[in-house]
């Protein structure tokens, strides 16, 4: 369950959920992005397909769809940087997921805790954060 | 500046931005993930053309790209739900950004303060957020 940020003390059911309704681009895609469930940092955005989806559910441990490889892609299945999930969001408009996630060491392949590691600022690139030495 | 996350005590500058350089996709788009910069959370995911990013980081009011409308879209410029960027990041492929924002009311047209107010457990919709009432 999700610890950082204030929510509705009463949740409200809405119906079944149904990974059809989804809209997934034209490749068959939909974005998810993985946020930490302990800190709410924003580790990386990956694709998933229907299948992705439903494989990220039932196992918890999240999946994606590798558009270059064309192949599922299980989070840390060969670097051990496991993304196991914590909670599966939807946006309103069902095009977009949020997956709060407990990431094992870093979510980048540069090792670094999230691939959003470089900011602009007055027009230069700044890198934040160093790679992960564990 | 961020003050979420713990980041490196030394910020290394690594050249100039240029829009240019960032992955766009076939019709000119790159996701753009808006996150409170107050308490991490992700607010919405909308889209970017390379003038929404040269807009956005010259005025500091967040600039997407509408593609129902096919029009820029100054994120608050109708409802008063202004962003106002705080530090803008690229992810390590440079195929998607993050925008840390201080949000004004809601960031969903729903009027709730997050896109992603839909959680799924355990194959049920569960909405964790109720409207703003502002």
């Amino acid at each position: 369950m999700q610890k950082v940020f204030t929510m509705s003390k009463d949740v409200v059911p809405s119906g079944s959920f149904d990974v059809q309704d989804l809209k997934f681009d034209s490749a068959g895609l939909i974005p998810c992005i993985a946020q930490d469930a302990d800190n709410g940092e924003v580790l990386m955005m990956a694709w998933m397909n229907s299948e992705s989806v439903v494989r990220t559910l039932e196992t918890g441990r999240v999946t994606y769809w590798s558009r270059s490889r064309q192949s599922f892609w299980v989070k840390g299945e060969s670097s051990g940087h496991v993304q196991t999930l914590v909670d599966f969001r939807l946006d309103c408009d069902q095009d977009c997921l949020l997956a709060l996630v407990h990431q094992e060491g870093a979510a980048c392949h540069t090792h670094r805790r999230s691939c959003f590691y470089t900011a602009v600022r007055d027009g230069e690139k700044t890198e934040l954060m160093t790679p992960m030495t564990d």
